[in-house]
């Protein structure tokens, strides 16, 4: 980070994986946590504690998620590594116990953030173990925080995330949920916001006058690999749509909060996701494609005959003045021909369409990856005699920024979590939002043959046609 | 030239340059008739007179005005010269005997195209002896277009304006009188245009509502060198402010023209002009400065008590539903730390402030010399954590475009000269009311003592304080 950084604040803490061992742990959530030690931005007191049922001694974990830098052994004498069941009270117990080793040799009470990198099935006898061991009460000398962060999906549909809901209600308050969508923490994503809200140009643009439509892609060249049973369980439209997609909509289309506060801009978050208008049938026969990639049921863990979609878009409304009648098109899919993540707005020509018709529609396109930044599609003239006009972009690339490092998402979401912010994390509200839509076309699709499409193409002929019947076209 | 490039039809043509052993004719339009005809651009039957005192033959003529380009030689073979004087009948006479020769040597009777690259004065007695001569009757069997170019200034008030007009209407029609303003030649000077009513998202933003203030300048390094003479009659009020600037100020403010006619532009242009608020004495005691560099008095053919102004800068506004009170400030000078040509707007922040209001504006800047292009200036977050502002450019550099070679404004204001086009022309009635503007800072500042001003800085510091005590600063 450059010297510029803001310099966080943060209380002694200590952080606890369940489900280290995994992958997540060792590819993701450890280095991040050192990436923050070695720039200094972890608190002078902190401890991370990995837990799951395989065993490690502490030296056997720390060179399992050890990071190649020169400044490892420094961080690596903070973490330590628990072997425990997720439903064993004991083994709860004796994690109590070293942690509160811990704090007495740290002489600091610290705060207590627990990380559930686990399925959803185990969140709640984690959370019964929690409050038995009396892990839940938090130091209480300096008034200590307990805060638990969420993978996502948050439940499969809205019944078992209200279900999930209320189970955390009884260990944990809202304020001490954080449900992560690692896409909240993108660089270009938080641009988003600041692009929008710091600009006096934007917001006046940013309706159903001057927008002509928005577009939503979330494009993988990766198949499922080794995630073949969890992919078999939710889908493409629970997995990608319900999460990544419907927050970068809720970004984009928000209205504008009334100040910076996480209640505020989640609640407008909550508010535009619970606008989207429910479709009909005959909506969804004309506007939601699902296709599944040659070869998916080939991979590990598969079903032979799956109907497992790995391929959505679809056409959506919003039901408020801002955007009413304004077409959103998303889509994502796996196995396509590129990686890439973009917001664009469409903008309608001008009313007086002095140079006629025909050129291409003004564009702001944030490419969140891959070469994140922000791009304004403009018509210029031509250099040269007579006035032939010519598309071009005007581009902001992180490189104009002067060395710059962008902080990686998890690392963001993190240090986030562990000061406490919210805002980059979905509240209840937001999900139950979300799956109350997301409910409709599953329900709609469910059972139905997803379209067969080939690797490293577009996906779905019927994904083109759907944008082209109302005389559009995707992104390129 | 690309092959992108319109081809332009234009009928034979005969140019004469009154005024051809100035330097006008050897270092700019020689050169920029050369370059169109190495491209292709001239017509077929393309012939070149200069015209002037100075007893030169053709050969000696074309040595003059020479061209390093193993292309040359051809080209020369299309250029000749007459000796004579602009009050002289019989030389006329002789010079339409030789336009004749050429027409006859040709087949083909041809287009006369009059460049008056001399002093005003001289204007009357030209025209006359073009009429005495029979010059003014174009070729009558193919109905030939006879056209006169002039340079600024057209007039040096509203009143001698108005006369010269009245001089010239006695020769020609409005349709034939092309007055040059090469500011208008630019490339990025008519992307101005194109960029304002090609693209849908600024004409919305385009207005006192969105709109803080605008920001024109036309800053020079040099100094006034061989020009003395000249700018002791003039001054830089006339010389700049009249011509580029007001020029400037009416392609970035005109209302949007209902279609795309040489008359309907000019119209606008002229309409724009024309709404310029007629400054009070108490308007112009506050914000009115005229400068003069130091070391002026000595330039050679300046008098040594010289009050005339190198430097002006002012406030201004215009009385129309688009632009009422938001202010347009105007600089321009000579001798200055840099040369820079641009305008700007500058937009008001989000009404909603949600990032406060200490942040820079959002500014869209055409950058019109040197490094051409469009900028638009915007916040946005600067990468890393928390939520820290940062002002980026978006930058359209001509680099954009593929190897473009961007025109001359001469060529292209010499081409649309012979192709008959005057939308990047002024006409009478955008003189006319400049002048009527221009007459008021002058009758004000007329006998003043400009402020000296130390060569190669930013000019009177005075002129910074005209812009500050609004609460705003100059473009940098």
């Amino acid at each position: 980070m450059s010297k510029n950084q803001i310099q966080p604040k943060i209380d002694p803490t200590i952080l606890v994986i369940f489900g280290a061992s995994g992958e997540l742990a060792s590819e993701r959530l450890i280095p991040a946590l050192f990436h923050l030690f070695d720039h200094r931005l972890l608190p002078k007191n902190f401890t991370v504690i990995g837990f799951s049922r395989r065993q490690f001694s502490d030296e056997a974990f720390r060179k399992r998620v050890k990071v190649e830098h020169k400044n490892w052994p420094r961080f690596a004498k903070q973490v330590f590594y628990h072997p425990g069941n997720f439903t064993s009270t004991e083994d709860f117990q004796a994690l109590a116990q070293r942690l509160h080793d811990i704090e007495k040799r740290g002489h600091s009470c610290a705060n207590r953030l627990f990380y559930f990198a686990t399925l959803p099935t185990h969140y709640a006898s984690i959370s019964e173990d929690l409050k038995k061991s009396g892990l839940l009460i938090g130091c209480q000398i300096h008034k200590r925080k307990v805060r638990v962060l969420l993978e996502k999906p948050f439940g499969l549909d809205l019944q078992s995330a209200q279900k999930l809901d209320g189970t955390l209600g009884k260990y944990f308050q809202e304020e001490q949920i954080y449900r992560i969508d690692h896409y909240l923490g993108k660089e270009t994503v938080q641009n988003i916001f600041a692009t929008r809200f710091a600009n006096g140009i934007f917001e006046p643009l940013w309706d159903r006058e001057y927008v002509d439509q928005v577009q939503i892609s979330v494009l993988e060249d990766v198949g499922v690999n080794e995630r073949g049973s969890y992919f078999e369980q939710v889908g493409t439209i629970r997995d990608m749509v319900q999460s990544h997609l419907l927050q970068l909509l809720a970004l984009v289309a928000m209205d504008v909060p009334t100040g910076l506060s996480a209640e505020e801009i989640r609640a407008q978050r909550a508010r535009l996701i619970g606008s989207i208008r429910q479709p009909s049938k005959t909506d969804l026969q004309k506007y939601l494609v699902i296709g599944q990639y040659q070869g998916y049921r080939e991979e590990p863990n598969v079903a032979s005959a799956s109907r497992v979609e790995t391929f959505a878009a679809t056409r959506l409304f919003i039901d408020n003045p801002r955007w009413q009648d304004v077409p959103f098109y998303l889509r994502t899919g796996q196995r396509l021909t590129k990686k890439s993540t973009s917001i664009s707005l469409h903008f309608k020509p001008l009313v007086s369409r002095l140079f006629g018709t025909k050129h291409p529609l003004n564009k702001l396109i944030f490419q969140i990856q891959p070469n994140e930044g922000i791009y304004l599609e403009l018509q210029v003239k031509y250099p040269g005699f007579g006035v032939r006009l010519h598309p071009v972009r005007l581009a902001l690339g992180y490189d104009a920024f002067m060395a710059p490092e962008i902080p990686d998402a998890h690392e963001r979401l993190l240090l986030d979590f562990m000061q406490g912010d919210q805002r980059l994390f979905a509240s209840s509200d937001e999900i139950e939002a979300a799956w109350k839509y997301i409910d409709v076309l599953k329900k709609y699709s469910s059972g139905k043959k997803p379209i067969e499409y080939e690797p490293e193409g577009a996906g779905p002929k019927q994904a083109e046609k759907l944008i082209q019947k109302d005389g559009r076209q995707w992104l390129n």
